[in-house]
């Protein structure tokens, strides 16, 4: 069985809940609060299974996997069906791309520690905060939308042709938190079009941050 | 043939220069600079490009490539020896996922746009740039430390094993990030060890940000 160590309202947990609803694997989640206390993934029990201190961490018969897109990569190698990249390396490099825009130029800039830092150590106020956030949210949704449109995609609805997969995975995740700090997202038509078709689906609404057991 | 618009001392850069070299692979660099006039990398000839105004983008055979993570990921498929990843699936998430370490959690916290930002916008003076770099910095390579630390890899003087890959073109920029920003790296002597390494190679050696044409 799968353990899936996540949060409900984490951007990179939930990608890797998609991923595996849309793999249609089993999973026992273990949550890991990451404000109470001082954020339970800095326990030393945590710390043991994932000496990063991040979700999220998937075990994998007693195999700890971190980072999500590399969790993500594994399991398309592990279970290749239903398969969340395409099979043409140039395919293949515009879904990683797209998710790695938000994987490393949005998502860092937006996670709980970095606004805790702006928070505690720069003493920055919520409406200094807000702005940064809708600085790097707002640059980055912009280089993600004039990706989307360039040309080399199939047609569908979704960031690739007509099955949704790893970009996706990222696409639904960083819409949720853009809309949670209260960015506007309409800016971002493609994405924003992109999130609806998915949350059409079954595997999108299972893995949703409000309908998981630590949703408060 | 390929073309590498990149900048001699971004970190993102950096690392496909490694993993061109490592294959084998010739290359045209054109040189983008993050700094002068602004950035050329905001430039319209360059958005057009590649939208997202980061560098590194790769240009094979009129294919725009973008992400060095996706980039590296390509050049593996489509090159495939000397590989970069190991075989096994297990052995490829722990790599990726030491990639992702850097990828993810250290370098969008380090690179110009971020510090212009804490500069211009938010005003810090030069030591508290300096205490958010050695902060973000040292946490991430703690972090890279003790995954290197776990049991799973084979023996060697790389990452993962005795031959260098992915995880080690991320390694060697981002210790020479650690040393230009003033972060000791002491602590993480797997990490400099692996840089050690590394350094040692011609591949390397090559794809190093003083050696390059636009170097200053």
């Amino acid at each position: 069985m799968l353990v899936l160590h996540n949060y409900w309202r984490s951007s990179a947990s939930y990608r890797v809940r998609i991923g595996l609803a849309l793999k249609g694997l089993p999973f026992e989640a273990q949550a890991v609060h990451l404000v109470r206390g001082g954020g339970e993934q800095h326990s030393a029990d945590y710390r043991r299974l994932n000496p990063e201190g991040r979700v999220p961490a998937l075990v994998d018969d007693g195999r700890v996997l971190t980072q999500s897109l590399a969790i993500l990569e594994y399991l398309e190698e592990t279970h290749p069906e239903p398969a969340l990249l395409p099979r043409d390396p140039a395919g293949r490099a515009r879904v990683r791309s797209l998710a790695q825009v938000i994987a490393c130029d949005i998502q860092p800039l937006q996670n709980t520690s970095t606004t805790l830092y702006l928070r505690d150590r720069l003493g920055l106020a919520p409406e200094r905060i807000a702005e940064w956030l809708a600085h790097w949210i707002g640059r980055g949704l912009a280089s993600l939308e004039a990706q989307l449109g360039r040309g080399g995609a199939p047609d569908g609805p979704y960031a690739h042709g007509d099955r949704p997969g790893l970009a996706d995975c990222c696409i639904v995740p960083q819409l949720y938190a853009a809309r949670r700090f209260g960015v506007d997202v309409a800016p971002y038509p493609r994405a924003v079009s992109i999130d609806a078709a998915c949350g059409s689906l079954d595997a999108f609404q299972r893995a949703a941050p409000e309908v998981q057991p630590d949703a408060e």
